[in-house]
């Protein structure tokens, strides 16, 4: 049996229903369809998709190491300045392989990671009351080097460094993750000489997560790396000639495309029945949506297409989002998380023998309780006739990790695909990038800038 | 000018068109529809629905405030042990009200605050072994009192402090928020002693925000409750009785009914331009969801309605969603959670001045930039004819959080109203309970365990 396995029994036909479930010929035709496109894929691995071999990366590995070794028990924390897909990997991989209490109690000679994802003020200013930046390491992420909210940050704490411990010493505190060659980052690095690490090309931020973006940070807390990579391998090993019976990452593009466009389910919930998988189901999101969403088909028509993803944990959302799960419009389609032996089991003791309501949980433990509720969701959803499926590992560990991120990655690509758009280019982002450009008053942006103030609109309805 | 103000320009069909935004007819019936709607809800506000006036509860108040002050300095931990409506609001109001770094850094004299919403056995595993029970007051609340996940925390952690601080004393580290009289946690209540507290009649779980549900552990971190029932009883007299034109809770519950139903926008994203407002937009998330998504009409028959709720961070999300916002489908609406006048500033200093990427940034402050990025999204959301509005408090105090979640139950209770079901039951949520008491073996369910186990379904599939 496979440390990761993708079970689709209850998003078939025979199981929800045909208004809802795929058929036998719909999973025939998929079958056809997947040969292609993962062949499409494979075939642009050496030159365009180069985070298709980023698990293989051991120099990369072997550097990030060496560096992680020279600054061992230097730095009370690690500080991300990066925002996207140079913060996602990072929270995902630490909240899933980390202590949920790693920043109140960091195993000893372990720094405490923080990934500030976000330029809010009220966030950075309290931040900036509550870290000492003598005892830090910043680790500066943007593959263009030209993210606003990056460099914001950089300049921010660059001050500050300098301010506690001089000009020379604060080169020590800052390591920059950015392209080889191009942009403001990297001719910082060379002007400031700060240690630095690069983003391959042919690796967009959201696909990101096995380079140094997402690698670095990971092994400066130290989670195995080595054996994150080897799973993704693992992973690519699994799925890259595999006929689709076989391939879990081509059955699972071809369940998002054929639930979606054959059956109507535009929304896309992936929910985690593990506290540890949370935050992959986050990173999943930009995978999906950003990947997905777009306006401009292949041959450049308009389609506006792309699946909206939904995050939830179970049991949590059980008592938040499920009753609509369950109940409302037939528009979703659901992956549950699922970790089979997790590692903990925590009995419940028996107590109040006489009080029915508490008494039937005694002898019985978490886990069990968990895993019933999981049970219990899946079946009322699929008797409900809301196709389900079930990712689930053995254990969650960075072997495993490594598979599911590898698996989600290939699948996505897969989805492009069948949809027929650029899963990896984002062109949506750049409007409001533009208008945020031309209202901080940058040189170029004059123009935009005269155009949004001389907007009318209507008459502004505020209450 | 008000604390709160709700800014629906981009909602209406002259700025993003009429296929996309509504008329003024549609305003025009919907004012006609919000009239009978709030009337409708006040006349049941002083038999059933009760949570309305809890703005007003000061007997309450002021036990919760003796409570507290006899405990004072006492923890150093408060846990509350509860999930879904007796969790999200807490944790709502924790993240508005008190520092991010809160745990880290816990303000001399107050205790840090762990919602622990979950039983997975990784997480409540993890927090047994970083957290001391004999420095610890735990809040358990469950209404009913039969909630298994919070009942099963409770008799985790009871028999903890029993084993860390003796029979006697570990009635001092527990407090109950319960029903008044039914349910098995009431029956404890009066056996062991503990302290208590009532959530009363006409007060379901997502509308409990205001009762000691949530008022309870924010008052032992700090929080001044008298200032959010102040701020949520300012709302009530703002919107009880006002015309529609000036009332935005009908106006919310009204964009939100013809944004859906007449111009077929299923999802609603709540996107928080504050990292203090973030998880306000999670407890929206299931006031939403579970209020409205129903399978049945309140004439009995099957309508399968809700709106999707979706949650989502500014400017984190820019770079994971914002791409399927502005070139997806035109299947969904937006309000942007904003804060006119953050807390802090944070100046970017000026670096580099030869490198225009960086150099563009120093002078700024991050409010700018922040602030700049929000009305980037928003004009590019609008010129995308995505119809967006904005929720905007003056600063992020008690008072405006207490205004924002009155105004929100309020607009989602005149939903219900619009969408003609139940907005106060949760039928869909048994099922899957049921099917979890089967599983785990409570007397009384063994007929469903046999019909679970019974089912053949289809052939497994599993890759």
């Amino acid at each position: 049996m496979s440390a990761i396995r993708l079970d689709y029994t209850n998003a078939l036909a025979d199981v929800v229903g045909a208004e809802h479930g795929l058929t036998e010929a719909d999973l025939a035709a998929a079958a056809a369809a997947a040969g292609p496109a993962l062949a499409a894929i494979q075939a642009r691995r050496a030159n365009e998709l180069r985070w298709m071999d980023l698990p293989y990366e051991t120099a990369v590995h072997d550097s990030i190491e060496a560096y992680v070794a020279s600054v061992r028990e230097q730095f009370e924390n690690v500080v991300v300045l990066g925002i996207g897909g140079s913060a996602l990997g990072n929270t995902a991989l630490q909240t899933a392989l980390g202590s949920p209490y790693h920043n109140l109690h960091p195993p000893a000679g372990t720094p405490r990671l923080f990934v500030l994802d976000n330029v809010d003020p009220e966030l950075i200013g309290e931040f900036l009351e509550h870290i000492d930046p003598a005892r830090t390491l910043f680790n500066v992420i943007s593959k263009s080097g030209g993210t606003a909210e990056t460099m914001s940050q950089f300049l921010i704490f660059r001050q500050r460094l300098i301010d506690a411990v001089g000009e020379q010493e604060h080169r020590r505190h800052i390591v920059v993750t950015t392209d080889a060659e191009h942009g403001v980052l990297r001719e910082i690095v060379k002007r400031e000489g700060y240690q630095s690490f690069v983003v391959p090309d042919g690796v967009g931020g959201r696909f990101s997560v096995l380079s140094p973006v997402g690698l670095l940070s990971s092994a400066l807390v130290g989670i195995d790396i080595k054996s994150l990579l080897a799973g993704a391998a693992a992973m690519d090993e699994r799925v890259k000639g595999a006929d689709f019976a076989d391939n879990p990452a081509a059955i699972h593009a071809a369940l998002q495309f054929g639930l979606h466009n054959l059956r109507a389910k535009p929304i896309a919930v992936t929910m985690s029945y593990s506290h540890r998988l949370k935050d992959c189901a986050d990173w999943y999101a930009q995978l999906l949506g950003e990947s997905i969403g777009k306006r401009l088909g292949r041959d450049g028509s308009e389609v506006f297409v792309g699946p909206t993803p939904v995050r939830a944990v179970g049991v949590t959302d059980q008592h938040s989002q499920v009753q609509l799960y369950v109940e409302g419009p037939f528009d979703k389609w659901f992956t549950l998380l699922s970790v089979a032996a997790p590692d903990h089991e925590v009995p419940i003791p028996t107590a109040f023998p006489d009080l029915e309501g508490a008494a039937y949980l005694g002898g019985h433990t978490l886990r069990e309780l968990f895993q019933a509720e999981r049970d219990g969701t899946r079946i009322a959803l699929t008797e409900a006739r809301r196709p389900n499926v079930t990712l689930e590992v053995d254990k969650v560990s960075a072997h495993t990790v490594g598979q599911l991120m590898y698996l989600l990655e290939v699948s996505v690509a897969m989805m492009g695909e069948h949809y027929r758009i650029d899963a990896f280019d984002q062109p949506g982002v750049e409007a409001g990038k533009v208008a945020a450009y031309a209202l901080m008053g940058r040189a170029g942006y004059e123009q935009r800038r005269a155009q949004i103030e001389a907007r009318s609109g209507g008459a502004p309805r505020v209450v």
